[in-house]
């Protein structure tokens, strides 16, 4: 079965000024933002934009089961991993 | 209107193998793979794995209307871009 992606994230300086930017120009949805990191929506995919010292660029599946993890406070726990080529991504479920 | 995202590009070493790591891991699905560069497609959204000197990482966005750009063999046209961060983004549309 073909995973779903559930977000990228994408380094930035400024995330509110990039979840503005995003939004302005691709119609996206702002679903949270803060100084750190900021997440949109698009139509078929989220975007994360992380500040690179605190958050680093991953991309990130859905997944229906995940043992362990770290529990975050949307209620969703998560798991990061690196494929072999160093590039990280997160296993993601949502209770 | 949210903006659709086509695909994300990722760099890889060897696309052929990071192509076969995907399916096996996520049950991707190949559209098309060389030396250079790979496509395979998830649920909602497709990754590029790419080699960094010949494809440089972006993100690239379904467009409906775009003036000029690159046609590429596959009959879609496109044109790169950057967000004020410095990040490559594409625009594409196919025919």
């Amino acid at each position: 079965m073909k995973a779903r992606i559930d977000h990228i994230a994408i380094p930035v300086d400024e995330p509110k000024v990039a979840v503005g930017w995003y939004i302005e120009n691709f119609g996206a949805t702002c679903l949270y933002v803060d100084e750190t990191w900021g997440l949109v929506e698009f139509e078929n995919v989220k975007l994360a934009f992380v500040v690179k010292s605190q958050h680093p660029p991953h991309f990130a599946f859905e997944v229906e089961h995940l043992e362990g993890g770290t529990l975050h406070r949307d209620g969703s726990r998560s798991v990061y991993k690196r494929d072999p080529w160093g590039n990280l991504y997160e296993l993601v479920k949502y209770e």
